[in-house]
């Protein structure tokens, strides 16, 4: 913010400190690319200065024929799934999908946010990382629409955001073991400092108290959402001396490693050990047994993150802000009652 | 092509017969946007009519800061892979990634040809199917250069292209499990009608040949690549009254279906039978047991085309319009010697 933040500042007074026009006030504003970049940079900090707001309905119509979508890496098998739905409403749109990928470095998201600028782009999808809140608050003071996809949890102050209800999935996993007559249910959590993670633990520590169970800390271990997490967890509950009968895993990829964790122990799913997955990526249907687990609608969560953007390019004010989709379970051939 | 293909005709005569000018006839040939869509439909006739070809170094430098990547669709978990290989290089030469599924429909595929006309390209890489010889001869009478990535063997006459070696991935597959002791060792296919299934078929059964044994017409199945097809042509072959001791599938999806076929009927992998994949997806890695499989370098294919295109854009002359870069065996816990 600025010196004066609270007086809405006109682009004619940036223009007159910036020595340029109100044209090309209005075009920095607008994010085309038609300025000179010495000239951008001088505007966009004099509007950051000024704590410059764009009124609603100030923005441009489509015209670059380009939506953006950002990820961290492109190395998770949910960013095909995310791809694929911001790719359809996009193509239907007659827009192109410019598919990036940051890398978790600052210096490579500057790099993406200089050829954004120099080519201009309609929207902007952000799939939520840590970069994600500096990202979108950059691309917040520039004009272009920004949302945020959500599957992690990570809050962006100001920008609209699509997630899953990540509580009401734990719940309904948990509630579908404690149901097959799970009494000793485990969890492998995501990372801790995630809000999804919390989401999900709360949800499976509900579920257990709605059949009267109370969480055993001994059972909750902490993951990092991929397989080696799961293998390392797993092998450790399999090797407490009143194991679990069954796991509830906070990403399939745990779930694929509890798999490999109880192959190791020469003990078989669902027979030994009952697991279910969250995100319900095309590997769940694939694993051996298929995989039950709660599907994240992250297809439908791109599709709506792209339509939402589109709209707001076309000047259409968001009217919510926060959109969670839900989750449901799917039953498939890892899960079955406990040995008795 | 044309009525008069062996004469080089001049963008002068083919701008007097359409009645515009030189100038409009130049950028419609360098794949601008700025030309009213119904003459650039009445010049591209006429280019095509006349077989025009463009000359060498006439294309243009980068401008749009754009590099498309074209698919029939994103449901392959192998689509991620590429698009990583070809948003590295682009994002290092700040070029933007622009990803499109055209859904195997080619109403679908002209809609994409006219977005890219209308917001220009610097170059395409066109993942093949069955649309893409169709799409490639497009692009290459436009004026955007163009190379084909290739997994599944499908040639597109005129533009370069990058594959995998197929037969030498099958060869070593075979000559792996060969190796291990197996004397009946089964395929599960690829589609017949593509020329890496065949080229995978027949390095199979050259690493059959190679170990003095010959193939077990019995012990080939086709397949489509997809899990299902695995399944089915798995448990079809346990069910034989002298059933084979280890399986090559085509792909990874194969192989996956395979373990699922040997689950259900009461067997384990690869105490019972040896499982040998073909692409190295990163769900092999997370298979259970970890699959034992052919990698096909798809990020490298990927990075490869991009480099490629975007040294054609940049005037440089294709060398080498056919690659194909080496398969190699990685070996994980889905393959050990038979019972004896």
């Amino acid at each position: 913010m600025g010196d004066d933040e609270n007086r809405n500042v006109t682009i004619t007074e940036i223009a007159r400190e910036a020595g340029v026009s109100v044209p090309t006030v209005s075009r920095v504003v607008n994010g085309r690319g038609d300025v000179a970049a010495a000239t951008r940079e001088r505007v966009e900090e004099l509007l950051r200065r000024h704590g410059y707001r764009r009124p609603l309905r100030a923005r441009p119509v489509l015209r670059a024929g380009l939506l953006d979508l950002v990820f961290d890496d492109l190395d998770s098998p949910w960013a095909v799934e995310i791809i694929r739905g911001v790719e359809d409403v996009a193509h239907a749109a007659g827009v192109g999908t410019v598919v990036s990928a940051v890398h978790r470095r600052t210096t490579s998201a500057r790099q993406w946010l200089g050829n954004l600028r120099a080519r201009t782009s309609d929207g902007v999808v952000l799939v939520t990382s840590s970069l994600a809140p500096t990202l979108a608050r950059e691309l917040l003071e520039s004009a272009v629409p920004t949302v945020v996809v959500d599957p992690a949890g990570v809050p962006v102050e100001g920008a609209p955001s699509i997630g899953a209800t990540n509580w009401a999935g734990g719940l309904s996993a948990t509630q579908h073991l404690v149901g097959l007559g799970h009494r000793r249910v485990a969890h492998v959590s995501g990372p801790a400092g995630l809000l999804c993670s919390r989401a999900r633990l709360d949800g499976h520590r509900a579920g257990l108290e709605s059949a009267g169970l109370v969480l055993d800390p001994a059972l909750v271990r902490e993951g990092d959402f991929y397989q080696e997490s799961g293998l390392r967890e797993g092998t450790a509950l399999l090797a407490l001396a009143d194991p679990p009968t069954a796991v509830f895993a906070a990403s399939d990829q745990i779930a694929l490693g509890v798999y490999e964790a109880v192959r190791r122990a020469g003990l078989r799913v669902p027979d030994d050990i009952s697991v279910v997955g969250f995100d319900d990526l095309s590997l769940a249907a694939w694993a051996s047994p298929p995989l039950t687990t709660v599907r994240q609608p992250l297809e439908e969560m791109g599709a709506l993150a792209a339509r939402t953007v589109l709209a707001a390019a076309a000047g259409e004010e968001v009217r919510n802000p926060r959109v969670e989709l839900a989750t449901t379970l799917v039953v498939r051939d890892s899960t079955a009652p406990p040995r008795s």
